[in-house]
């Protein structure tokens, strides 16, 4: 299958909307129905959906027959939503999807239960699944397992912020928890669905952890190297709490005088002037940390391609390859 | 089996301590170590452990092997402190237990993080359920549902202190939510797996829901009558929060003149005085509120142990009767 990236984006926009045809039955109309708006904000703000979307192509890579999983996938990115909704907060950010968060819009209590509401919507989606009950109770497991890794990566993120300087392996451990290990299950989980074999299960594993990390990698590459308006998210702030991408664990790790002086000094810094974080993106460039932070996830890439080989050689397979691709060509 | 209020407390701390010995395990040390000390600091601070204890019983009361309700338990305790510590962040209380709230002790994201890593170990305990798989499934699915009544009845629980008044029949809906469908999870789970038939089960969960709706009302008439010594809470906290409870929905309901100007300036007033505090008590009491609300619960007391009926004659329903009593007669 020849796919160029208009192809991938509409084959990907239907997959997409194939998903939020069926996830739509997760947020009914209710009481109080403050609650019930304030849970759907996020889900409704639209979003890539590429966790079900992983989770739909890795199950009909195996499996002509995938509605089984749609379930699955609703309950992959319910834990997404609902870890963006409380992180929303704990991170004081204003904007998500070029919309407001959802504690701004309807306040901190009522965002952390609607952050709560989704949680619980997806071990509902979990019992919707129709699998055999070993398969539902394993699956189930790996996705508690996927919540206490988000919950440790983000206390992690928190933690990195206060600390002049983290390791690569420091880094590495929280992404992986923090992104890569729902991306895991999406891939295992569409995998074990379709009726995999334990070899291209644990295949999928690796290839979801591999794809996670080159994802969340290029994610905060983008964070750093496009505008407000691109991303809906706030520029230099990541510089200003004194976020640790990889980007800035490398930079800090090799600038050495007046270097890293300016960067101790505006990295972390809440009153950071935009003249400050300019100062600090010629730096990133200067040291090649944004060149080290690309080619480390185009690593992450290809050993995530390798682990799809195992896969019989169809057209979904190729799509595959094309989203992994993808995960580190998107500019949004 | 004839017990006084000393045999039962023994019997029902016993009884705790058994639960403690056992859901210990899922309070591990950890890294992040914040995040880890955080999860179990509101779970080592005490607690009756009356759900855990409840299923236990209820469970007994059927079969003599009951080992395996344990986990079960676990999970009801644990999704009631994940709810404790999200509500605590969302009430600003400070004290719980007698102890700083979570988000006091470790600041509000890790708080956030520590209600979501309990809510997920509750998962967890079930996953560590031994029972047939369909069981498994369905009490998962009643777990699921209590947390969303749980979220729901928050909600109207803040919404409507905002309101100037509200009906009875809200007021009900509202502590069923947030607080009775766990005691019904717990009374009637602990009978489903003791092998419990249809006709019991269902009376077990009917049990639940009275016991608890008496265990509410009871909980607001003690915040109201008790000092900060005795409860661990603040004292007229609920008041200058405008908080719903039964005494204050029926003394809205049915005071006139000076007395309905009293409770419309004072209530809801963050502002309110000691003196403003004590004069609405005392207004409490003139209404005939306190006594109201105080009937109520003893009604739903009695229709709880109507529900207990059927159970097989053995110390451990005697157990439960004066457990049941306990609910509206204890003092913190």
């Amino acid at each position: 299958m020849i796919m160029d990236h208009t192809d991938l984006i509409t084959t990907l926009k239907v997959k997409a909307d194939q998903f939020n045809d069926f996830w739509i039955k997760y947020f009914p109309d209710g009481e109080p129905a403050s609650l019930f708006e304030a849970t759907k904000h996020l889900p409704s703000g639209g979003g890539k959906r590429l966790r079900p979307v992983l989770a739909l192509l890795s199950c009909e890579s195996i499996s002509q027959n995938c509605y089984d999983v749609l379930p699955f996938a609703a309950a992959l990115e319910l834990v997404h939503n609902f870890s963006l909704v409380h992180d929303d907060i704990m991170d004081n950010s204003t904007l998500r999807r070029n919309l407001p968060t959802v504690h701004v819009k309807y306040g901190e209590p009522t965002a952390i239960l609607a952050g709560d509401y989704l949680f619980a919507k997806a071990f509902e989606a979990m019992h919707d699944l129709n699998v055999d009950l070993d398969l539902y109770k394993n699956l189930n497991h790996g996705l508690i397992e996927c919540i206490l890794a988000i919950c440790e990566g983000q206390q992690l993120d928190m933690i990195f912020e206060h600390r002049a300087t983290i390791t690569e392996t420091e880094y590495m451990d929280m992404i992986k928890k923090k992104t890569a290990v729902l991306f895991s299950l999406a891939s295992y989980g569409g995998a074990e669905i379709a009726g995999a074999d334990t070899t291209m299960v644990t295949a999928m594993k690796n290839y979801g952890i591999y794809l996670g990390l080159a994802f969340q990698i290029w994610d905060d590459y983008l964070d750093l190297s496009s505008d407000e308006q691109t991303l809906g998210k706030d520029i230099g702030n990541d510089i200003r709490n004194g976020k640790k991408t990889l980007i800035a664990v490398n930079a800090l790790q090799i600038a050495t005088g007046t270097q890293k002086t300016l960067l101790q000094q505006t990295f972390g810094n809440p009153n950071a002037t935009e003249l400050d974080i300019h100062q600090v993106f010629s730096l990133f460039k200067d040291l090649k940390s944004i060149e080290y932070a690309r080619k480390t996830a185009m690593n992450f890439n290809t050993k995530a391609k390798q682990c799809l080989g195992l896969l019989p050689e169809t057209n979904t397979k190729q799509l595959l390859y094309h989203l992994t691709d993808y995960a580190i060509q998107r500019v949004t």
